[in-house]
């Protein structure tokens, strides 16, 4: 049997959306349980690959002769022929992909329409203007979509009419001027193209599913794809063909969207909108101001009881909210998508939680619907409620996504990414957005749109990226090519600061402060969860009492990296630290030491008390010393003077320490080669401050070592410090290295015969290990991601098939040689979800980040653990 | 049964130098072969890392035990007793470690001597004077050596007392001269150690044991190991313990040196020097000059005769050339040493290949007996013999170490150290040298000394080093105070330069020039045969015709690496390589590459033709672009405006391409990631060269890819540009990558898949892989080596436990991914033995060296190959 391109929806189910695409498998799934969907095919996702395949970007014949078999049947089912001048089949042509990509891909309507079948249309419909309309919707649609001619070129035309007209609304345009303007509409299609609009439905269908395939290559996909780290392996789209219903055959028809529970608070309530006499186009985007959903019950009670009762059926069958089309054509009611829907995080946590209390989904189930990255919404900080409370509230739009946002008005995307890039905060300010305004919408800290409802652009985009959004905010009247935006009568220029709540949909005057999140409730008890399912330790990255405390309150299980050279170059102690730089001889560095180990010792103190048993692990110093000395001349001056050289001298220390790669340079534990006091020092500080802080854990590590002799070496030093200070196994220590260094890693196994504990240096490994410095790779690192070198920044994420293979490599090295070894990662990646995800596969015990992403790895470990299980 | 710590000679055998020490071992062979060795027994290197152990410094009970258990032995089989008032036993008490470190370690002769016993000797030998003698010999040594009393401060007091009595030469000084200095060499032990100088012949024993031991740690022992990279395996010395003969009991006793052919020459002609009347220092030690071995026959033709015989027996034995040590007493020949002799590469060379003729040796063993690194000293310049025919002879002395040296001359070791760090070229002269003087002959270009023979600390050691030298030039008077030598009533300061003549012993006034060593005879024989065996192929690394043309008359099989950025430097092209750099767009670039093109065609063109059919590694351009630009600010005016900008904009430009790391940063395939058109036009120059010369053999390399889709990236515009030139099948070209980077190695799976060849780029694999920027190590790197963390500059010598385990995953992976794939190195890395041997132990099919190294590798490659066929 050759292979099968082509799968009407009665062939498909929800979990083939590698073929079929999401939105393909979600229409076979609805309809193999009953609920009223069009009839239609899908061209499946292979076709699409096949399409590109060999860069030849053609349909082969073999698929045409395939979906046109399609065709024929959907044709028998319907009692209509595509294009037919009598009764027209007329269908919708519509991307889907394995991922939701929501508008980023091409949509045409009303494929099968031409000069024979609108007339067919019109004697079916007994509705003159309902044909041309639609005629010229699909025109336009076609002409822009299809065949790459501006949609502006065609927008003036209707203005045009609709002047000539005297019509204010499109809707104010009788039969005759759409027929007028179909005729322009065709007029332009030969001007622009130097061809006839395609009258044969045949060729307009293969045409249109050209285009559609074509769309996943185009520029707004990309970046999609790029923002939101689709793996290459997502590859192509299917191509949704289904017969047309239409919500705008006047007013017992509609069109609407709406999500089984509420997207932005989780609250287990029917939520949507909807618009009468309207195509689903219209609500999306945001031109007219759409309904609340529950008015429907007024409007066509029957319709919206079997809406009720397929949302329900729908959230038991799939386990989520979800995110559904609906059109209602003449009063009957047809679904035109279901899919999981996108959240807030804070309506994801309660959403989990609460379906567990509902019985809907056992506690595992709620974790993984709860995604980790998205959890950040969370744990960044919210308008100040009391500073608020002084503030002078502007006007209010809708909440469509939450948090708080201060920035100077931006009204042009990208400015906005420009500014940002130039570290200003920003509001992105915008009449409504459209998928042109993506960058600058990443940029910005907030979007406030002055048209369009919770299902708009803007809303959907903003909830997506977790970033504050304040939508259809009519008050506002923005002027975007002056620049300005005015409101209760005061008029903001880019350099005017306003603050956007994103919870209540208020626009602020000027900066209001911010607080901390609040981590009780759903968050609580799903974080409870995580924590009884995860393996993986989940410790934090801090040196400093406060970062502690906070890390201990986001749940952190000790330190897993403390950077000691932070307490270097601290006011009081960073002469004492020139000093020793200085210093010519063992002598004068002892001396200087000396000062520096009482400030050491306390800080080691306080960090103990604060982590209590928590194990803390203390990275020796690592930093290259040039780093602690003056780079201006005018400073060299000063801190001469300071320790008491001569400027002449210091800056011949300075260039005696210039490294030309010091990143590869003299740092790390080579300091300690070179320099034992300084790790003396070190330990000795560590050693009294722990026998002071009873049932403290100090683990001692030691940075950038890549030979085991180099590690061994500072261990000694360690040892003897112990020994001398009768530390005996009054203190319950561990010794460790870091693994940072490759070579270090290809020899795991030496050092883990060694070590108690082995901590991956990612960001150090990854620099090493690709070749890339990370304070130079900005010129290239980006054009890596865009080409798709690398699927992601390997500074943010861990890069799997290379670093992440060669710690694997030394994780199977170091257990066989000491199955009792501790190992975890530090660094960045620790609060990634798919690094933390990584690290549980790879079997490490713990993971290392900062203070505010530890309940992202606490979930995110969480997730492994579960995948792990099945 | 419990270890066994001590042997008898008769209880070894020259197979267990790794327990007796090399020579305890080969004393015990010869015992063993009946060739008469004074009797004894060796405390073994086990005892040795016992006495180590634990940082005790201590001998066991146990060892103690066991050692005078073995001195009863002896005694009985000597019939005398250790210190004994009649008839004592005397013993040397000599180091001898598994390897060769003449003069490192210490030695005590005529042990046992004491108040008593120096009675019973002066008894049993009715010579008074020869007793005290040795007495004063024996407090002297054991004074300096065991109780670390300065040699001077005895040398003061012999000289005091030779003043006092008028004499001139020691042998002067009558018997009660010696008795009064006995007593005052007595009285110096006692005020300088506050004890009485032992007594007791087994307090003696054990000092003298312990002494031993301890100097395998001496810093000159310490220093000798690393310059000679004694890997840390071989550990500790084992202390031999034999019953003293003597030289020096007048005209019928004597001692001498010799090597059973000449180990200067190869020349199979019996070699060796001796003085009558003497101990076996004298003649090391150079104090007196020798007289030639054949004399001997004149003097004692019986010992002569046997001397001849033991010394063809011994050859013949261990199928090598001896380096012998033997005394003569009263008659009666003893030998006290013999062992494989070390020899400069012309004689190693010569007598491998002459042994072969007189079928002592098979190919594949006289290979094995020539040291690849060694052959070094062959392929450098010799003294131009047409420049030298214009020259002044000063003055001749011993062509002790071949080759010709020029420089200035320096008079002190430090200094010549010191002085050649900076760059200067200086010749060490010494009256004589000792081994404090190592760390200057190391680094001085050649050594001229004043006194000592063929055999003489400066003979011997230069000759390892493969250092010119001229020895026991009694000519030249040197003041080494004053930094003077005077010669032919001339005077020679610091500043005054002098060249040597190894081969001849000529010393020659000012600077001489140098040619090229002659290749041919013995050199070639072993060539050939080691291209016989050998199974790696042998390349260069050459981007130069005139390279290329070396390197082929060295044996080269190919280019292994065209660095391609060396073209681009040169004077005629620099200028429109600034210009593409900055260009403002992709017109701009391609303008000026169009410009390089034909240069870049041209050089290719040359290399090809050169070549012939052998295969040319091209890589493309490298070097982040920053170096191709001016740093000084005069030079960015002249620059600036020579391309037409403006120095701002230049400045502007160069600052741009800063980077923090630049090893780490855009340069390598990076450079054609961003930028293509610069690798299309390196592709277009290579294939139309390639088209122009029939029969050459391009492989084009794509440097620092460390993502196999980075590779792709660049083949893709290789395989763009042959198609575009209609390349086809016309030229016989191949594609590959370096892997240089260590993320390449760990993925080099994904690489084989994909390239037709790879090398191995060790240098940046090694900065990379430990971390160590090769600009930068120079601050610690020294340390890391001196302190044992690598065995050697792992830039020097693949640091095989972990780069070396790097490259071996690599290419286990991309010969299980592509059966077919030709891996290479190329790289300094390609020119050390040690490294060419581990290349072809991890199945590389190919190494690439300077033009210079070439023969080494090739030798290095047969080694491999024979060593791995047994």
């Amino acid at each position: 049997m050759s292979e099968k391109f082509v799968y009407d929806f009665e062939e498909g189910s929800a979990d083939m959306k590698f073929v079929l695409g999401g939105k393909g498998a979600n229409l076979a799934e609805m309809t193999n349980l009953g609920v009223p969907v069009p009839p239609g095919f899908i061209v499946s996702i292979k076709a699409c690959n096949d399409y590109y395949k060999d860069g030849q970007n053609k349909i082969s014949e073999e698929i045409e002769k395939e979906y046109l078999g399609h065709l024929k049947k959907l044709e028998e089912k319907m009692g209509k022929t595509l294009g037919d001048e009598k009764d027209p089949l007329l269908v919708s042509v519509r991307s889907g992909a394995a991922i939701s990509m929501p508008g980023m891909m091409d949509t045409v309507l009303n494929l099968g329409l031409n000069d024979k079948s609108v007339l067919g249309l019109t004697e079916k419909t007994s509705n003159e203007r309902f044909a041309y309309d639609a005629y010229r919707r699909f025109i336009q649609m076609f002409g822009n979509v299809v065949m790459n001619i501006e949609g502006s070129e065609f927008e003036e035309l209707l203005s045009e009419e609709k002047k000539a007209r005297g019509a204010e609304q499109d809707t104010d345009l009788t039969a005759d001027d759409l027929k007028e303007l179909v005729e322009k509409y065709k007029a332009l299609v030969k001007e622009k193209k130097g061809m006839d609009f395609p009258q044969d439905p045949l060729a307009q269908l293969k045409m249109g599913i050209e285009a559609v395939f074509g769309s996943w290559n185009n520029d707004r996909a990309n970046l999609y794809r790029k923002l939101n780290h689709v793996p290459k392996e997502i590859n192509g789209t299917a191509v949704n063909v289904q017969s047309m219903v239409y919500g705008n055959k006047g007013e017992t028809s509609g069109t609407g969207v709406c999500f089984s529970r509420n997207p932005s608070t989780g609250e287990n309530k029917f939520y949507g909108e909807y618009l009468m006499n309207a195509q689903g186009e219209d609500v999306v985007a945001g031109v007219r101001t759409p309904k609340e959903i529950e008015t429907l019950e007024n409007q066509n009670k029957e319709a919206y009881d079997e809406l009720v009762s397929i949302k329900n059926n729908l959230e038991k069958h799939y386990k989520d909210m979800q995110d559904m089309e609906f059109t209602i054509e003449e009063g009957k009611l047809y679904m035109l998508q279901t899919r999981n829907g996108k959240r807030t995080a804070a309506a994801a946590v309660r959403i989990a939680s609460e379906m567990v209390e509902e019985g809907l989904l056992d506690e595992k189930g709620a974790l993984l619907k709860v995604d980790a990255n998205q959890l950040d919404q969370l744990l960044h900080k919210q308008l100040d409620p009391e500073a608020k409370k002084q503030a002078t509230v502007l006007a209010k739009g809708l909440p469509a996504s939450p948090g708080g946002a201060v920035g100077k008005c931006c009204f042009d995307a990208k400015e906005a990414h420009d500014r940002a890039e130039n570290g200003e905060k920003v509001i992105l300010i915008r009449v409504e957005t459209s998928p042109e305004d993506l960058i600058g919408m990443n940029a910005a800290q907030g979007i406030l749109t002055a048209r369009g409802g919770m299902t708009s652009h803007a809303a959907v985009v903003a909830r997506g990226m977790g970033k504050c959004c304040v939508a259809g905010c009519h008050e506002v009247s923005i002027d975007e090519k002056a620049k300005t935006m005015t409101v209760s009568g005061k008029t903001f220029g880019e350099n005017d600061f306003v603050t956007l709540d994103g919870a209540t949909g208020e626009v602020i005057e000027g900066e209001v402060g911010v607080t901390d999140p609040e981590l009780s409730g759903s968050f609580a008890t799903i974080m409870e969860w995580a924590d009884k399912y995860r393996k993986l330790l989940v410790k934090t990255n801090a040196d400093t009492p406060h970062d502690s405390e906070v890390a201990i309150k986001f749940g952190a299980e000790g330190i897993g990296l403390c950077r000691t050279e932070h307490m270097f170059f601290e006011e009081s102690r960073i002469k004492a630290v020139r000093e020793m730089i200085v210093a010519k001889d063992l002598e004068g560095r002892k001396a200087a030491l000396d000062k520096i180990e009482p400030f050491q010792q306390k800080d080691f103190e306080e960090l103990f008390k604060i982590m209590g048993d928590r194990p803390v692990i203390i990275r020796l110093l690592d930093p290259p010393l040039h780093e602690f000395l003056p780079k201006e001349e005018e400073d060299i001056k000063g801190v001469a003077s300071e320790i008491g050289v001569s400027a002449d001298e210091l800056k011949g220390i300075i260039a005696s320490l210039h490294e030309f790669n010091p990143m590869l340079g003299f740092r790390g534990c080579r300091l300690g080669v070179k320099y034992p006091e300084i790790n003396a020092m070190q330990a000795r500080a560590i050693f009294k401050a722990a026998q002071s802080v009873p049932g403290c854990k100090p683990w001692i590590e030691v940075p950038l070592a890549g030979h085991v002799r180099e590690y061994k070496m500072i261990k000694d030093i360690i040892l003897q410090t112990a020994k001398e200070l009768d530390v005996g196994d009054k203190v319950d220590y561990k010794i460790g290295s870091m693994i940072e260094v490759p070579r270090a890693a290809m020899t795991a196994d030496e050092f883990a015969a060694d070590c108690d504990f082995m901590s991956f240096g990612t960001n150090d490994l990854t620099q090493m290990g690709c070749g890339f410095s990370r304070d130079d790779a900005g010129s290239f690192l980006d054009q890596y991601v865009d080409k798709g070198i690398y699927d992601r920044d390997p500074f943010q994420s861990i890069d799997q098939q290379g670093i992440g293979k060669l710690m694997q490599y030394a994780v199977d090295l170091a257990k066989k040689a000491n199955p009792d070894i501790h190992i975890g990662i530090c660094g960045e990646h620790g609060g990634d979800p798919a690094s933390v995800e990584f690290c549980h596969k790879i079997g490490l015990h713990e993971v290392s980040c900062s203070p505010f992403r530890v309940p992202i790895a606490r979930l995110a470990a969480a997730h492994a653990a579960i995948k792990d299980d099945k």
